[in-house]
């Protein structure tokens, strides 16, 4: 039990759209992840997805909708509904989401898919 | 789905120490809580919880140690850990634990226990 400062691990993270495990708790993982462009759209089976935006903004595009987040605005993203991350300009976010996720859900991405249970 | 601001919920807490829920995701809550003082000492037999502080400063007191936290910082206190947290001046703290968690754990407390689930 320590205490973890997100600045000090974001400055960690190098590449985007690559999550980055920070904790686990009850079978979840908190993520830090860099975006900056566009993520495949997909969705996820089972898992529900919280997205909470600490630096710049970010955009969760749905089939009828756009949700805009800027710093300290989050969404949860429900099971089952599609949907894609973008960010136009580089973006620092946490993710809450089950353990293993596959970052791109339902699809693989030669560019996208990451690994899962990196941890910084 | 929608955008949900951290600061426009904080602004709608009134009380000290009495969790309100902004988010539900895979059995999990995400919780806006105001610490000031000191809160009991208490453990939970099941459930990790994350804290994180979104403004001033909080302590997590633990039997061996103290763990200053302060804005963009965490900790997760895993189940079973008897703790209890302060604040010496209003902080603002996110908590992140399943749902249905007392506040107070394996105690109840006439002043501290809160109900659990109260939505903002």
């Amino acid at each position: 039990m320590e205490a973890l400062s997100l600045s000090e691990k974001f400055a960690l993270v190098s590449e985007h759209w690559r999550p980055k495990v920070v904790a686990q708790l009850n079978g979840q993982e908190l993520k830090l992840v860099k975006f900056q462009g566009e993520f495949p759209w997909h969705r996820h089976e089972r898992e529900d997805e919280l997205f909470l935006v600490w630096r710049g903004r970010m955009r969760l595009e749905f089939c009828d909708r756009r949700v805009e987040l800027g710093p300290g605005e989050f969404c949860v993203v429900p099971h089952g509904v599609e949907h894609r991350t973008c960010a136009d300009e580089e973006a620092h976010v946490l993710v809450l989401e089950p353990e293993a996720t596959r970052n791109t859900g339902d699809i693989v991405d030669a560019r996208f898919t990451a690994p899962s249970g990196v941890r910084i």
